[in-house]
């Protein structure tokens, strides 16, 4: 298995808050998934990440697509658990060359998602497509989703569960970032974009901080799209990213 | 996928409320299927939407059929579910041109609603069926289901998907039922026709909002077949969805 | 689908109390199949309803056989669950010209026998065999499982599931079964025998009713096979059933 | 289906305690797998039964082998519930002739293993081999496990799941007893042996009773091989239920 | 079935910790599977034990490898589940010579354990594989998992349900242990390392005491990774496993 975006480092542009968190996400602009698709090309991402509904009617080829293949709503309260919508077959059909699946980590229903990715990863492994799991520890049992240890557990499961590449949270800070990254040894590390940051300074700083840890790169969602100038938003990302320049040559893009 | 009822607007006619909310929705003239049947064409409707039962005794067809195939009764309470109970199989053999799936979206047993239709989407598609989801918020974490914050959700969700059209509530006024619309991208939006109104004129006026807002049509069954004159309410209709005119123009006829 | 038991009215002999019961229900007599069994032919009865066990072990060959399919004991309480225990294919092979399956309407686990009976139903109509469904509203959103509005909802439920016939409780008089009749529509209606009457006067009665009301027949155990004189209560069931005639003149008999 | 252990009456003999009850039932002797399945040959059993474990690395081919295709620990309070374990297929590969499935009767997850003992009754007929319904009413709504006619029941319901011979306890007195033989028509009974008697004296009573009710034979365990003798008590057995002899004669032996 | 690490004795390498605890039983060196897969070899170990993400990145074929095939992690409260994340067929292309699986005995899930324990067992063994069973009585059931009685129970489980191995916790006495080996009959007895014993002289003790009543080797991970000198620890066991020295010579080694 060799797949695209395991190559080398890499900014993957996320638009699955859709159904994760409603269109409360969306202004009239990036409501539009051709908008976000178009983005996705311009900004010079390194691949889109959709739901098999944008997927189907957006995607345009111009960039790789990361198919997620499960999701939920964010309505439903307690233990979470976001089961298979998408099959493996119907996303290697679109044309995905990932497929991307959510493990809630330390849910109740952690068992389902363990196994359910476990299928994914072989399918997905056998058209030849890359699995990338998003891990998020959460429950009742989880305190503190971002504490380091936390953050290095959800690391290391994506290596143990054969994910070529993981999607977290950022710790905070570098060292302990590096920690989570050395965990997850030869599976990738991207960082989650998360919720717009206060300031498109500290966003910077955090990518720079997980690049700097070792991360191969981001998944950025909010932070790019709700961003009043996306492309330069972007074009700042890659210089990080790509170039690995500092936060401030980045910020002058 | 390229499905009759997405190339245009569209009005259709729902009879599933036998199951879902039992005969006392009927009285003796629409308690017969075939009187409903015998309506669809009379009424020039652009489908008529059956669960599996009454298609294999009753469907002539002479309009294209939308088949229900998941459904529960109104007896049991608690967190809503509704399973599959028709094949895709089944139903292309009946000879529908869609199936159609609900989803209590925030029920605890959402998951297992999103998971059935993302199988029923692909194997609808695979056999050239369009896939239109019924999305209801429902169950103890929704509070108000007509919220414009909701219904955009559920507009949403259908895209994300891939449904091919969805069918929403109204939420009751053109601007709010606007970014639902708009949220539900190149999914169709059909307003769900819902329990019967105080006046045909407070329905008609409904229905010219949800299309001022881009609705594709709407799925309406007790607004029709419990008027008093049910062809009458089928050509007011019809003037709205097909030929565009106003409340006024519609009400004349 | 055009089954033997659809033809025409009829009269079915039921034996799966074995399971539902116990042997509580059985004397010296009735407890051996082979009894019943006898009965059913030298009764005239128009099919014997038999579990799958009884079905290969004792089955004559010499009336319509319908092979009930699921089952549970009434030693489990809480919302009732009968699942699926013969195959479809085995009835088939067994001889059966249909499959019975019990629905508890408003049970918590209605969900579960929905979709149970949605395959069967598909895999029966396949194998040429009819689809009977006993519909008993049951648990605890259900208060009083006679009342003429639920016993029609069960009656239109069978419908709506495709159903090619219905086995329902008398709500007690013949103009609410009427309903229940009639929003069953093309699916024929079955009275459920129910416990042995206090007399058989009684019993006829009820059988007449529900016969006056529109439906098919009648499906009966325990009032024939509990009865002192089966073979005469046979008779009379036959004249009401079959040749259509009076309380007064079945009784004669 | 015309399987060995049912053209007559039998002595089958029971190691299953193992995963059942752990090795507590056992002494330095009996542990040993190779030791009883010794005793089933020397003692002349009419069967040997095995989880899939012992078959595979003990069983001899002396005496006809009936797999134990489910099972459960006692460690585990609640609701009963054992699933399978074994599949039909590997149990038809080792040799067994029968296979034999444990039902919890009355437990709230009774529709599992109903459903279960359904479907492996019908690949164990197409595989030629018997199968053996243990029938066990347990869990809370079981107040009393050999009360004469909740042991009816389970006899009965080994016949109506069609299962060719039912294990159940014995009521105790020969009467009662007959009455749960007369319940499981033409499926054979098998006394369970239950936990070593009293006295051997009072074992050999039980038995007598059993086959003079009309008992088929007995699976018997822990009163053969934790016997200070087994041999004798197989021996004792054997004119029991094969040479039909009294108490007397066999204690004699 | 005749599998490699069944014909003699042999120390088993065990690395599943990343998954099971997370990365905090690691430090900077042993937290790259680089460094125990090396290890495994110098070392001179019969077999690695890996979960598949680690397997497909790191296992270079120098030592027979073990492959977990369920896990979870330590976040989720509870009665604990372990479901199945890896297929038995990649576990076979991936190299493996056997398969292992974690039975939590006296869960209140142990039925989904036993359960998929006894498809896996049968699929292992179809493709040639070992089935190694790690057996560790655990939830508000158990009291006491290093108990005598509850430490032969699983070895007898493992016996019962056709494990090739078991791998059990040290009763902390060898007459004790003894029984536990005998309970296990034909299955060979593998001794869990557990958590880093207070001196290497402690827990060399506890593997000869496991070795003296009869275990076939032992499974051991941080008691040699973590140890300060992992090599020496090595041999130490490999003298006592293997040579079957004492205490006294091995860890003179």
């Amino acid at each position: 298995m060799d797949a695209f975006l395991l190559k080398s480092r890499g900014m993957l542009l996320a638009y699955d808050q859709g159904l994760e968190h409603g269109p409360t996400d969306f202004d009239e602009r990036n409501v539009d998934p051709a908008f976000v698709m178009k983005l996705a090309s311009t900004g010079r991402f390194n691949g889109i990440i959709f739901q098999k509904g944008l997927a189907e009617k957006y995607y345009d080829g111009r960039v790789p697509l990361i198919l997620k293949v499960n999701g939920k709503t964010n309505l439903v309260k307690g233990e979470p658990l976001a089961r298979q919508i998408c099959s493996v077959e119907r996303a290697a059909r679109i044309g995905a060359r990932a497929v991307g699946y959510t493990i809630y980590l330390g849910s109740a229903h952690e068992n389902i998602m363990l196994e359910e990715f476990g299928r994914i990863q072989e399918q997905a492994h056998g058209l030849k497509m890359a699995a990338i799991a998003w891990i998020y520890p959460r429950g009742e049992a989880v305190e503190n989703d971002t504490a380091p240890e936390i953050v290095a557990y959800a690391a290391r499961t994506g290596l143990e569960l054969g994910a070529d590449a993981v999607k977290i949270k950022y710790t905070g800070d570098v060292d302990s970032f590096k920690w989570a990254v050395k965990s997850a040894g030869k599976t990738k590390v991207f960082m989650s974009g998360g919720p717009k940051a206060p300031s498109e300074l500290d966003f910077l700083k955090q990518v720079r901080g997980a690049l700097d840890a070792g991360a191969a790169g981001l998944a950025v969602g909010r932070n790019v799209w709700q961003s009043s100038d996306p492309l330069r938003m972007a074009r700042a990302l890659r210089k990080l990213v790509v170039e690995n320049l500092s936060v401030e040559e980045a910020i002058q893009a």
